[in-house]
């Protein structure tokens, strides 16, 4: 019988991974596709640097030509990440009529739409289960959920690397350079963090998700997107003593007239599910309006986790393709412009944290800032001070639910008078 | 182009949900499985009683034959429920080469693993998401997840009934009888709550799941099954003192030369994902090989979750017969007997719940019949008492890992004994 042929594209953890898995599964796989699954050559940056996979070094090459050229491959497997040259690549294959698996979010979040579309015009599979939550499988489930129901909203923890470091600043005390520091050392967190601990990477994901939740088309640079560098201990302790943990968020919401996509730090009340789960899982929270609320959690990066996803696309592409038939993967993906809610029009409740002089008076003064600008106070607490001695002391309000517009007019307010020792600090409620 | 013809099993309140979203997603539905979606005719017991669709009624009738006897039929989908006659209608309708989609978890805990062997050596399908978890895709996911890994251990609050009960016990103080009768109040629960109270229902399904995690083909009557009628308020109360909620449990391991699976409650530290799965939510936790932890959670029961989980069914199975193929559902399910572990030979900790009467000497008495069994103290607390009065207390002592064959050797030798005023309450401790 005539083999699947793959062509894998990069070889990192992640494709050695999904070499390792189609090795050991091989059997059950060519079962259950109706056909042997082959990887026919293997595209690599430099034969003697990269991690290669115990293959034939004859199916490696450094020539894109090599493998793109190569008309007999059923099936792309794009595991290189980045934005190029991936994107040409699986732009060529889908123009050559075969289809794609890809994990790599930054090239979904950029160009998802444009290549669902041109999949779907070539009658190709496009799978991406990979590329968002790793192991946890929300791609099918949006799909499958979608077949039947409506998608209200969704909240995520998406990022590991800031749910890693958010997870020890808040259980064992440690300042943010040392969380990431260590989520350095045991490989949770780049070199350059950035990406993760400034939230563009989830707003990667959150793009991807949105394109399939809402069949919204946004670019990823639109969306609000704040990450977890300005969080200190002390926000965790004064969360902690109000009922709730710091977790870094990816939101949407249907509003009918558009969506809402947000990311960044929120409180959430530790008695949830989503402020359970900690260290480097991820976790996704579904709204449908027929399913109700629905959670998946589980490691959302790493090697085998995320080749698990991208060998049950392959499995799901492979098995169509053998069957004579495709776009599985991209059907009923409908995708286009839908505007952006402004965070001025989100309504919520607001964590504000002010560093003031201990004089008397201060809290009357943003009491009346906010209550100015509409905004009602719920709780009060005060860290240190009492004396009126001058010294600065923390002060923490959280707001009735209200719009951000009216918290945000009134920080203004505060911030040119002579209250505040710092710029408050401001996060987000979610419920 | 020639529809996909559905006969619907039955039509209470999931049949109807499955009737409302297949019209409401019609369109959907047919551009996705490359023909439009037909329910043509509906099993009822009675044309007048019964909720009935807003269908033709034309299409209703009482008479097994005129649907399970119509050769132009392509996909059963059976919402009856209970064991007979749906056993002999899902058969014939193998038998005459319709796929089959069931959101029957009492027919599969009975006749699973002979139903899909059946399926198997027919080509078709046998589809059935809906039978467990209501709209937690967690029978998909198991399927795709055992494409390439090997699950290690599952553990699920299964049953929302048992979930809702508990919850309220905990929250609010409630007894066991007084939440049994607002869950019935509140539709979540039969006016008879035995099956779902005393652990059988939670079994079922476990069987459903060892099916597909373990291929393990196991009597549902002989998993170790315990309910939570002799859960007393004052267990939630010790429990949280100890940093646990206490949750009605179905648990599955592999342990190689056999399965281990028992349904009981469990003492769940609070910090943990299935601590916060309140009310009548379900959530199944998985541990796969490559996959790390994975946990799903959502509404377990209802109509439209466990119609959307059918109705996903109903569009792959659609989708592979008009492709010309069938097996996808019961693909790689291979399912042999396995022997199961017993209680006798699993390893935990444990919480052992005493009223003694006050009196010098008794925690003396505990704790030398303990030891003599090998079963050692890592934890005590005692309620009420301390003047040598004779009156009842409570004494609650969590123990170090040991086996439950020893922990039993005690109690027993506890009940000989005149130290405990009752009979001692045993919980397991899940971590």
């Amino acid at each position: 019988m005539n083999p699947i042929r793959i062509g894998l594209l990069g070889c990192g953890t992640v494709g050695g991974g999904v070499v390792q898995l189609l090795r050991a599964n091989a059997d059950y796989l060519a079962q259950s596709v109706g056909a042997p699954l082959e990887v026919v050559s293997v595209l690599i940056r430099d034969t003697e640097k990269e991690r290669v996979p115990d293959l034939d070094r004859a199916r490696l090459t450094t020539d894109p030509e090599a493998v793109l050229g190569d008309p007999s491959i059923d099936v792309f497997v794009e595991v290189m990440g980045g934005v190029n040259p991936a994107r040409g690549y699986v732009e060529r294959a889908i123009d050559t009529r075969r289809s794609v698996v890809t994990a790599n979010k930054m090239l979904l979040a950029m160009h998802g739409a444009a290549l669902v579309e041109r999949a779907v015009s070539k009658g190709v599979d496009l799978a991406f289960e990979g590329s968002v939550g790793g192991g946890i499988p929300v791609v099918r489930v949006l799909r499958e959920a979608l077949a039947s129901d409506w998608i209200v909203s969704l909240e995520g923890i998406v990022n590991g690397t800031c749910n890693y470091v958010l997870t020890r600043m808040r259980t064992d005390g440690l300042g943010f350079d040392e969380a990431v520091r260590e989520a350095q050392a045991k490989g949770y967190a780049e070199a350059d963090p950035g990406l993760d601990v400034d939230g563009h990477d989830a707003a990667h994901k959150l793009v991807v998700l949105a394109m399939l939740a809402f069949g919204a088309r946004v670019e990823a640079g639109r969306v609000p997107t704040e990450g977890i560098r300005a969080i200190e201990p002390i926000d965790h302790r004064f969360a902690e003593r109000f009922g709730f943990v710091i977790k870094h968020l990816a939101i949407g919401r249907d509003r009918g007239e558009g969506v809402e996509l947000r990311v960044h730090p929120a409180l959430v009340r530790r008695d949830t599910q989503l402020a359970n789960v900690n260290g480097v899982l991820n976790a996704i929270a579904l709204e449908g309006r027929a399913l109700g609320p629905t959670l998946l959690s589980g490691r959302g990066a790493g090697d085998l986790p995320t080749a698990v996803s991208v060998v049950a696309d392959v499995l799901d592409v492979a098995r169509a393709r053998r069957n004579g038939f495709a776009g599985l993967a991209t059907r009923g993906i409908q995708v286009k412009e839908r505007p952006l809610t402004s965070l001025d029009d989100v309504r919520g409740r607001y964590y504000l944290r002010f560093q003031v002089h201990d004089r008397p008076g201060v809290l009357a003064q943003l009491a009346g800032a906010l209550g100015d600008a509409g905004v009602s106070i719920e709780q009060m607490v005060q860290e240190g001070g009492g004396g009126g001695t001058g010294q600065p002391v923390q002060i923490v309000l959280l707001t009735h639910e209200t719009l951000e517009r009216d918290v945000r007019r009134a920080l203004e307010a505060i911030a040119v008078s002579s209250v505040a020792a710092s710029v408050p600090r401001l996060l987000r409620i979610q419920e």
